[in-house]
């Protein structure tokens, strides 16, 4: 039997690798996609999210969700990591299907309630629409199977400040719920993203391989790939989104600390995803009576790599 | 020609450790000890400074600093680490000399402009004294030779908090002005010194060899190592206070990150030491325009622990 998954998500190039990954694993069931600001806006989230469910070879209904975060003032959207259409300014044809009327966080919970223990949610943006599933129906996280979250940083340095990771500074205050909330979360951050990069020559593999979803996506890389190679100096996209794929379809790739996690919403650390190891304690309050979650702190690159590649190329 | 150094300490076991390494070693010359609150109050850590010195073959004069930090609410003091008497309640005898008149801050202004460029000070608590100096005298910056202190953590997990080092979280206001100032900073912190550890057989030695000193550590640190093993359950003491000593002796035992350093001075990150390294443009401002000070992100266990007990035992 397949796992179903609800994915969240602000595509986004690596969400695009992510979300088509997830649709060619038989191992897992996409019931939906719900949408949310962060690399773009959620309207252009919305209409990416569309282009993305027609790659699928199943239907993939669409729920738009969060414009804007919970307290915080919204940062500038990534147009320069994603472009200004999340896609690296391909101007793909947008289309004909429309979003759901019901809303991301709805959907979210009549699923999680249809489906109780069943539903693994892969949030890949801003945390908004699942703190706000929270905020509405506290019952939901006793109900949700698994989060498994592409977002933060234990002990790499961040990429949108020297301790934030994007998209839990998309929305600091609703990752801090998210974490502390008590359902099993898994954060897969910068720790191992940052450490497997796909290259244009992947790309290319895949696209020669499989043109009709392969050829989109290579062309979405090339300007993400070309921020990588302009802004750090390494050739090659790192594999944030994906990942969170590919801990579904074989977790042993990743070794794992667990942990309390707190979120800092305030200051010059903000967004950043603080770890305190398992139940040690410590002097200074802040972390007692939280949820033990997982953080995947190493991860075996090549075989992630290898995975990601094959799934995309079939 | 030995190198002239300050330490500003707040002893502590480990500052006691390292202050007898310095006093032990040729290389280097102590001016004098400037005392700070942090392990113990700033009366009880000139009691122990003068105690120290005493061991010294030399005159290593001892100067009364800063009671609390600048402008946060004063942390309890670590009795539960180092003792109520800082030296692991051996209740050593008190030594016949006393403080000299001059305060911490204006020895260490007196000192820097009479040997300019020459100095390097070795903060091994709270940096109140030495951030004070900076707002009293700030020609001082272009003056000293170098800043080679204990404190922070860029990657590793804090002792404080998840994410704050002890000497930091002690006044981190002070800590921001000294690493944020245009002067080379030498971070050595707990990425470093908690990858060493000095075990109880290892002080039986030192006593054994070197009666004179070595009984007296011997026993200060009984208390100290207890306090490992109880609290993280591992069998030695971090080898935190004289990894800088073992810095100004052989550099070459460290690994290098060059970076810009700002620290947290409120909320839930609070003492946190935020490495921006090189020259990395982040969107979150905070980290510009700032001097590219040193932190030591590894270290060659086995021979800095060769060089502290070798040092000890002389």
């Amino acid at each position: 039997m397949s796992r179903k998954i609800i994915i969240d998500t602000d595509p986004g190039v690596d969400d695009a690798l992510a979300i088509i990954m997830a649709a060619n694993s038989p191992e897992l069931e996409v019931l939906g996609l719900t949408t949310v600001f962060g690399n773009v806006s959620v309207e252009q989230a919305t209409t990416n999210a569309l282009i993305l469910s027609d790659f699928a070879s199943y239907d993939i209904p669409v729920y738009k969700g969060e414009a804007v975060p919970m307290t915080r003032t919204p940062a500038p959207y990534a147009d320069f990591v994603h472009g200004d259409d999340g896609f690296g300014n391909i101007n793909w044809p947008v289309s004909n299907k429309q979003a759901q009327n019901q809303s991301a966080v709805d959907f979210i919970i009549e699923q999680v309630r249809k489906h109780p223990g069943e539903i693994t949610l892969v949030p890949l943006g801003p945390l908004t629409n699942i703190a706000r599933v929270l905020e509405k129906a506290p019952d939901i996280a006793g109900l949700v199977k698994e989060v498994v979250l592409m977002g933060g940083a234990a002990r790499h340095c961040g990429n949108v400040s020297p301790v934030a990771e994007a998209n839990i500074m998309g929305d600091p205050h609703a990752a801090d719920k998210v974490f502390t909330a008590d359902w099993p979360v898994v954060m897969i951050g910068l720790d191992v993203t940052s450490q497997v990069l796909l290259k244009q020559d992947d790309m290319q593999k895949i696209a020669d391989k499989n043109p009709q979803q392969g050829e989109f996506l290579r062309q979405a890389c090339d300007f993400y790939i070309d921020f990588y190679q302009q802004t750090l100096g390494i050739a090659g996209c790192m594999v944030h989104d994906p990942s969170t794929i590919a801990y579904l379809l074989d977790p042993t790739l990743f070794e794992i600390e667990e942990g309390r996690i707190r979120v800092v919403t305030e200051g010059l650390a903000v967004g950043q995803t603080t770890l305190a190891p398992g139940h040690r304690h410590f002097p200074y309050p802040g972390w007692e009576n939280l949820p033990q979650q997982k953080v995947c702190m190493k991860v075996r690159s090549q075989a992630l790599l290898d995975l990601v590649t094959s799934r995309l190329s079939a």
